[in-house]
C-alpha cells in the first residue's frame, strides 16, 4: 500500500547541535536502508524548507507507523499522512 | 525539474453530465499521453476523494503551467503546487 | 486495514428533493449492506450536523476508494480520510 | 453517550525523558483499565503521528471530562471532542 | 446535558423570499416552544451577523440532534457543537 | 451588555507548579466573586479541554476588559470575545 | 461603545445588476446618514478589495446589530465584529 | 509606493464564455497599458493556477484601489494586498 | 496614507518582569508621542485581549515600518497590516 | 526560473543578541552578494513585520534550496515558496 507523508522538521532553539547532527546521520542511514528495501519508495526535499515529501510502499498503516516511529528525527517532526491508491488514468502502477 | 501538484476536482451542481463525461475521457487520454512522454511521472488517487497527487518532471514552471492549463478539467480544479528537489538522503534520483 | 472517514454532506440549494430522497434511500441500503459485510465497521452521526464518522475495515486504500466512490451521496460529500493502526495501549484489537 | 476524542500529544523539548516514560506507563495502565470498564470503547493510533482517535462511552460530558483530566499525559495533549449519536443507517448500535 | 451550538445561517442567492419568510416564522415558533420546554435554555444573537449562540439542555446528543434536524432553517445552517460540563469554579449550576 | 468569552488555558512546560496552583486558587475565588456579583453570568467547562465558555453581563467592553485583565490566569490564556444581543426568537431575556 | 466591523461584500454571479446598483445607492445614503448621526464614526475602504473597515459608536451590541441588519447590502456581506475599549496609552479618547 | 497583490480568479460555473473572453481581452489591454505606464511594475503567473502575483508602484493605496476596481475581472477575483517597503539589505531599490 | 495595524502581544513565559515593565513604559511614552504628532491617529484596545487596533497616518509604508520597528514591544508582537483608502460613502475624510 | 519566497523571521526569546546580530550581518552580506549575481532579483520588506518578499531567478529548485539553506537566518525562518512563470499579459519578461 502507498502512503504519502509530508514531514516538516522543527528544530527547537537550544537543541544540542552535536547531538542533533548525530541524529541526522542516523536518520540518513535509516532512510537509505529503507529506500534500498523498497519500503521508502520516493524521498524529495521541498525546495526552500526543512521538509520532505515521501512515498512509502508498505504492508499497511501499522508498518508505516513503525517506520515513522523509528526515525530518529520523528520527535522533531510535524507529519501529514495521505493514503494513496491507483488512479484510473495511471499507466503502469502510478 | 520536479513539481508535486495536488489537484482537487469540484463538480458544480447542475453541470451537464454527458459533457462532463466527455471532458473526463479527454482528460484521461491527455494524462496517459503525458505519462508516456515522461512529463507526468506519477499519478495517484487520494483514497476517498475526487483528488489526486501528481509528480511532474518538466523543463520549468512555464511547461508545468502549460500542461495544467491544457487539462480539460482544469476549470473544475483547485490546485496546490510544490517545487521539489533532490533530498540529501535520497538514493538514486528520489 | 482500518480507516476513519469523516463525511460531511452538503446539499446544494435547488437540488431536486425527490431525486435526493431516492439517493438517500439507496445510500442507506448500501450502507447497511456494507455494515453487514463487515467492511463498514462503525457508522456514527455527528450530533447537530449532516455529517458522520465512519470506521472502515478494508483490504487497502483501493478498496476504501471503491466503496466511497460507490456511495450515491459521494458527489455531495466533503471527506477526510485518516489511516488508523493498533494503539500500543489498546486491549483486544482497538 | 458516545464521544470521539482526537488526542494529539506534544512532547516539549527539554522534558525529562525518564519522568515522561513513567507518565506513559501510568497512562497505558489507566487506558487499559478504562477499556476494560467499557468507558474507553475504542482506541486507535493515527498512523505516522503521536496521536490517537478514541471513542468513549460515558454517562455524560462530565464523566468524559473527569476521565480526560485524569490522564497523566493530558497536560501534553491538544484535544478535539465530537459528540456522536446513532446514525439512521447504522445497523446494531453503530 | 448541556451543549453550546453556534448556528450560522447562509441564505443562498435566489432563494424564494416568501418561502424563506414562512420557514423563519415556523423556526421562531419552534424555538419559542423549545425554550418554554427548557430544552433550549439560552438563545443569543451574535451582534452584526445572521448567527446565534445557543445553549441546549437535553438528555443526550441524540436528543440534541433530533432538535437540530427539526429546525426549518437547519438546511441553511453551518453548525458547531461543543459539549459542556460543570466548571469547578462555577457557583450554582453554571 | 452580554459577551461570550472562550478562554483557553495553556500552561507552559516548566512553569512552577506550586505558584500555578496558587494562581488557580486566586482565580477560583475571583471567578466566584464575579459570579455572585452577577457580572460573570455563566461559566461552563468545555468537556475534555482546559478551556471554558463564559457569559459576562457588564456595562460595556471596558468593564469586560478590566475583568479579564484582573484574572490571575489571563497571561496563560488565549481568548475569543463575541458580543451578544437579544435574539428576536428568545423568550425572556435570552 | 466602540465596535470595529470588517465588512466583506460578495456579489453572487447572476445578481441583477440594476437592482444591485439600487441597493448600493440606498446603502450609500444610509451610511452617510449614520455617519452624520455619529453612530458610524469611521468608514474606510480596504485597498484592492470590495470590503471596508468601520468603527461604530453605539449604545450597545443591540444597536450595532440593528444598524447592520438595516444595511441593504447586509445579505451579501461576511462580517467580523470586534469590541473595542480605551487603550491605556491612548491620548484623548482613542 | 509598492504593493504586492495576489489575484486569484474564480470563474463561476455557467458564466457566458464569449462575454468572459471579451472581458479577458479588455483586461489584457488594460494590464499592458498599466505596465507601460510603470504603475504595474511586475506581473507573474503562479504556475498551475489561474492566479497572479503583481507588484504595483503607485502614489498611494487610493491609486491602487482605483486600478484594481477598474480591472474587468475584478468581480471574479479574490485579492490579497501587502504593503512593501525598501529592505535594509536590498541593493538598488529592491 | 492610512494603515490599520492589528498588534497582538505575546509575552513569553520566563521573560524578566521588571525589564518587561520598563519596555512597556517606554512603549507608552513612544505611543503618546506618536499620537501627539498625528502619525498614530487612533489606538484602541481589543476587549479581553492583550492586543490593539491602530490607525496610522503616515507618508508611506516605509514610515510605517520605521515606526513599528521602533516600538520596544515589537519583538513580542504578531502584526497584521491593512492598507486603507477613502470609502466612496465616507463623509469628511473617513 | 523565478520563485517567490515569503520569509518570516521568528527570533526565539532568549537568543543571544550579539550572536544574532553577527548572523544578521553575515545574512546582509550574503543577500547583497546574491543580488549582485542576479540570483536574488528582488528583495522587499513587508511593512510592519520582520518578514520579506523575495524573487529569485535561479537554474532550478535545487539551486533555490541551496541558496535558502545557506542563509544564516534560515533556521529562524518560516518560508513559503511559489513557482512563477511568464504571464500572458506581461510586457517584457514580467
Amino acid at each position: 500500500m502507498l502512503f504519502m507523508v509530508h514531514m516538516d522538521v522543527n528544530v527547537p532553539h537550544g537543541v544540542d547541535a552535536e547531538e542533533f547532527d548525530r541524529l541526522k546521520a542516523v536518520e540518513k542511514a535509516r532512510a537509505e536502508e529503507l529506500q534500498r528495501s523498497g519500503k521508502w519508495r520516493h524521498l524529495w526535499r521541498i525546495a526552500g524548507q526543512y521538509a520532505n515529501i515521501s512515498i512509502f510502499d508498505v504492508e499497511d498503516a501499522a508498518e508505516l507507523h513503525e517506520i515513522m516511529l523509528g526515525l530518529p528525527l520523528f520527535p522533531f517532526m510535524t507529519t501529514e499522512v495521505t493514503a494513496l491508491c491507483r488512479h484510473p488514468s495511471a499507466i503502469g502502477e502510478g
